[in-house]
This record gives structure tokens, C-alpha cells and sequence, in this order.
């Protein structure tokens, strides 16, 4: 069972071959430092594509040590993009990170039906979260992209983080879809969705996980909050997966923790045919080199 | 300025007279002992209606001395709610607290049109959090009553809690309408709520605080993140309030930080002419007595 990040170090720093890691546009800082650190970590190689010069120059203020570093020179922005990206869809790369360039230039590349990473239909965003208090590594979706997903969306949303967390060794995940409450009310679409979800998953049109919701969060995480409540359930108290029925729940949740909670946590975009890392400036870097981990982990 | 739970405690028992306390249908063993305590503390004078004989029986069970104690016996649920009701709306006593009945039934009485303590339009539920980490006392509203309130009932919203904060003696509390960006997008109507309250507070339809949104949680705690994102407000970093665009965002924004954020939490119900105790199986003990404390120092 996973139950702390390190335990992905674990995964990673033991296997025979490194992933490496193309970053695209790798003039950005932020995304360097923490590429570089995870390079020197051995989670990974990184492939830095961008203007090099650019790249020489915050190598050398940092002091980093760039030599055996695959660096590839392209000073125009879209087109280190489509270079990054095609190093992962050619399988030269098995992760793809966003450097100095929009996530929507970025995402706009990996859903290019020609050379893109298009997997399955929808991308989604997937946080981990090692919590002192919870006895696993506690997923979060989708707390940073889909807005407002629609009940089909919902389903896609779980099958990207499910089979991430089957690569993550998690076997049958138990997912709660995330309400204000555990009982199902007209007044409360969500719940209506959490039931339906729920059903789904038990005729096989979910599958490779355990879906039980509605669940309120502390049901979710606590058996005796469950208990409490007289909840009847294999999910309750003990998921792997938080659902939230719209951004504005999620997001406040995943900021809310990653501020109070203690903790640490690493998130990448899934439902590509390759993870993600796309941090914000507002991620300690301690969460990026996380994320650039729980990618490794799982690619 | 309120930075903790126990600031409250001086405010209520350094006061020349103590709050009474109405126990609605006192024969709830975690109610009773909630205000028992509270009253053995020196935050309130609880008075108990209810079916005497079976108070009685708790007592002894759990070993509590009731002499000095007003029981007012009254067997049946609604005339003990009513009676309850009745000593608040007459001044008799200052706070409601809901024992052994459901809170549909103590709200009906409390919204009663001849003898209930109707004051505004709307009731909603604030919840105030001491978290280490933060400088001051977070409040959270509506992460209990109000499913997906209107514009106009974010207004009535805000204004419930911004009265309950004056009252507790923070002047001009910093409302942060929390959304999952600071920035304002059509795709995400709270962001469209968010800055239409703020200009509503600018153009002085919401008063007694200032309001500044769409901010994100981060933005809303943080300085740090506030800065990184080159946020100029006078809220971010620094908010009283979070004002939650649904119910679903705010419980579990509130179990969260119940669950993880390792700090103390008290919680009423506001909007009616005296503020109202009502807390659910699932809190904690000390969650129960910080409430009746918070009802005390507010009234």
C-alpha cells in the first residue's frame, strides 16, 4: 500500500532504467530547478528543449551543472512545444513538463490529433495527497481543470485517475464521489450523480475500482465518522479517490490542504497517453519535485 | 484582533453576567453534556426544556450535579421547542441550542411568524477556524444550510455573518467570495457573483466590511500567493470570511480543515434575532463546548 510519497521514491530509484522527462520551452526557473533537481535525485532524465542560450544562462546563475543534460535548441515556443511533445508520442520521452509557455499552448499540443498524446477523451487533473492523520496516499480529482463536469465527464474523469493509480501499484481503488452530504437529495445534483455513478460501477460500466457515494468528506476519510452516521459502505473511511462534483470544491479543498494540512502532495495531468507535470508558480518545490516523481512513478 | 478560540473565552468570562442558554429538548445525552459543561465552565447559564425524567436519568448516569440548574419539564418535542423558542424571543435567554430533535422542526419554530426569532430573510450557518499557520480567526459561511445560494442570497449571506463578526468585535471583517481563480471567466459563474459583490460593496449595497473577489483560496490566506500572483487587494492574504459559492465546496472545505488542519473550530447558525447552536453527532466534544462559547461571546 502507498502510503507516503517517499514510497515512490522507492519505486523509482530502484528500477534499472530512468525515464526521462522532456520539458518543453525549458527557459522557466521554476521548471529547470525543479527538473534539474529531480535529474540529480535520479527520478529522472531530463530532456530540456527550449532556447538554449536562455537555458545556459539560468544554469549558470543557479550554479547547475548542465553537462550530460540532452539539451535541444529551438528559440520558437510552438515549435519546442510540438518538440517535446513528439519526443513522448516517438516514446523517447515517457513524460512530458511545462516550462516557459501557457497550458494552453501546451494542452493544444498534446491533443494535436497528428503527432499529440490524445488518449482517451477528456484530460483531468489528479493531486495525491500524504496526509499525517490518513492511512494512504489520499487522490484528489479534479481540482484544477474540468469546471463542471457533466455526468459522462464524471465517468472519464475516474477512469483517467483509476488507471493512474493501477500504474501506481493501487489495485481496485476505492473512489468516493464527494458530496455535502452521504444520503442522495433532488435538491442536490451531485448526490444524484453519486448514486447513478455508483450504480454504474456495480454493472460493470465502471470498472477497476469500488464506487460508493454519495459521501460527505468526513465519511470519506474516517471510519468513525462513518460509523457515526451508520454508513454502510467499503469506501467509506478508507478512499484512495475524492471525486468533487465541480472545481470550485475541489480546488478549495486541495489549496485548503496543501496550506493547513501538513502534509506534502505531487499532481499531474492525466487521461494523455503520457502524465503530465504542470506545476503553477504558487507550488512550493517541494510539490514539484513530487510531481515530477509521481509522474516517473507511474510511467 | 481575534486570533484564537480561547480569546473568546476571556471576552465571555470576564463579563459581569453570564448568557442563558435555551436547550431545546434537553434529553440528548451529547447536547446536555455540551451545555453542561459550558455552563460548569462559565460561559452560560443553560436552562433545560424537556422531558425531566429522562434529563434526570442522563445526569446521574454520567455523574453530573444539575442542582442550580433551570429544567423546565415538557414532555412533548414541540411544545419543549416552542417553550425553548419562546424564552429567547422574549429576552429570558440569549442563545437556542438544539437538543434531541431534528433541525427541520427547531428551524420551523425558529422561523415561526407570532413567537420565533425571525430577524433577516435568510438563516446560515458560519463556522469560525483557529488554525495554526493562519494570523487570525477564519471564518467560513454557508458550509452547512444554504445549497447553492443566489447573488441575492450571498448578499444576505455575507450580511448575516459580517453582523455576527461586529458583534464578536471585528469591525470591518475582509470577505473573500472564494471561487477556484482570482480571475473573472463567463465559464465559471462564481467568479461572476464574486466580482458583482464586490462592486456591491464598493457602491455601499453590502456594508461592515470590505468585500474583494473572485479570489482562490491561496490567495485568500496567503500573502505569498497573493503576491506571486500579483494580486492587489486588501482582502487577499488577509480575509475573516470565505463566502463559499456552494454547499458542496464549503463542507468539504470545512471537514477538511475539521479533519486535517490540526486547529479548533466553533460554528452557529446566524440570521435569526439570537444566534443558534446546532451541532451534528459527528463533532467533537471540544467542537460542541467552542460553539456555545462563540453563541456567548456573540450575544
Amino acid at each position: 500500500m502507498l502510503t507516503t510519497i517517499s514510497d515512490l521514491q522507492n519505486t523509482v530509484t530502484t528500477r534499472s532504467d530512468r525515464r526521462s522527462m522532456a520539458l518543453a520551452v525549458a527557459q522557466d526557473p521554476q521548471a529547470l530547478d525543479a527538473a534539474y533537481k529531480a535529474t540529480k535525485a535520479g527520478y529522472i532524465n531530463a530532456i530540456l528543449i527550449g532556447d538554449k542560450p536562455q537555458i545556459l544562462q539560468i544554469a549558470q546563475q543557479k550554479a547547475y551543472d548542465l553537462s550530460g543534460f540532452d539539451i535541444i535548441h529551438e528559440e520558437d515556443t510552438n515549435w519546442a512545444v510540438e518538440k517535446a511533445v513528439r519526443l513522448v508520442s516517438q516514446g523517447k520521452a515517457s513524460i512530458l513538463m511545462k516550462g516557459n509557455v501557457s497550458t494552453g499552448t501546451l494542452l493544444r499540443a498534446v491533443l494535436n490529433k497528428d503527432w499529440g498524446l490524445r488518449a482517451g477523451a477528456l484530460l483531468s487533473h489528479i493531486a495525491l495527497f500524504e496526509l499525517p492523520g490518513y492511512h494512504k496516499l489520499l487522490g484528489l480529482t479534479d481540482v484544477a481543470m474540468n469546471v463542471n463536469p457533466s455526468l459522462v465527464e464524471k465517468v472519464q474523469i475516474i477512469n483517467n485517475a483509476v488507471s493512474f493509480l493501477h500504474r501506481l501499484g493501487i489495485k481496485n481503488p476505492k473512489v468516493a464521489p464527494l458530496c455535502a452530504v452521504e444520503t442522495i437529495s433532488e435538491k442536490m445534483p451531485p448526490t444524484l450523480d453519486a448514486a447513478i455513478l455508483t450504480q454504474m460501477n456495480r454493472r460493470g460500466q465502471i470498472t477497476g475500482c469500488i464506487v460508493d457515494g454519495p459521501l460527505a468528506f468526513d465519511n470519506a476519510i474516517s471510519f468513525h465518522s462513518a460509523k457515526h452516521k451508520g454508513i454502510v459502505s467499503e469506501v467509506a473511511g478508507d478512499a484512495d479517490l475524492l471525486l468533487f462534483p465541480n472545481i470550485e470544491a475541489g480546488n478549495a479543498v486541495y489549496k485548503a490542504l496543501a496550506a493547513f494540512g501538513n502534509g506534502q502532495l505531487a499532481a499531474v495531468i492525466v487521461g494523455a497517453s503520457a502524465p503530465i507535470v504542470l506545476t503553477s508558480r504558487s507550488d512550493s518545490e517541494q510539490a514539484k519535485l513530487n510531481s515530477i516523481l509521481l509522474a516517473a512513478a507511474a510511467s
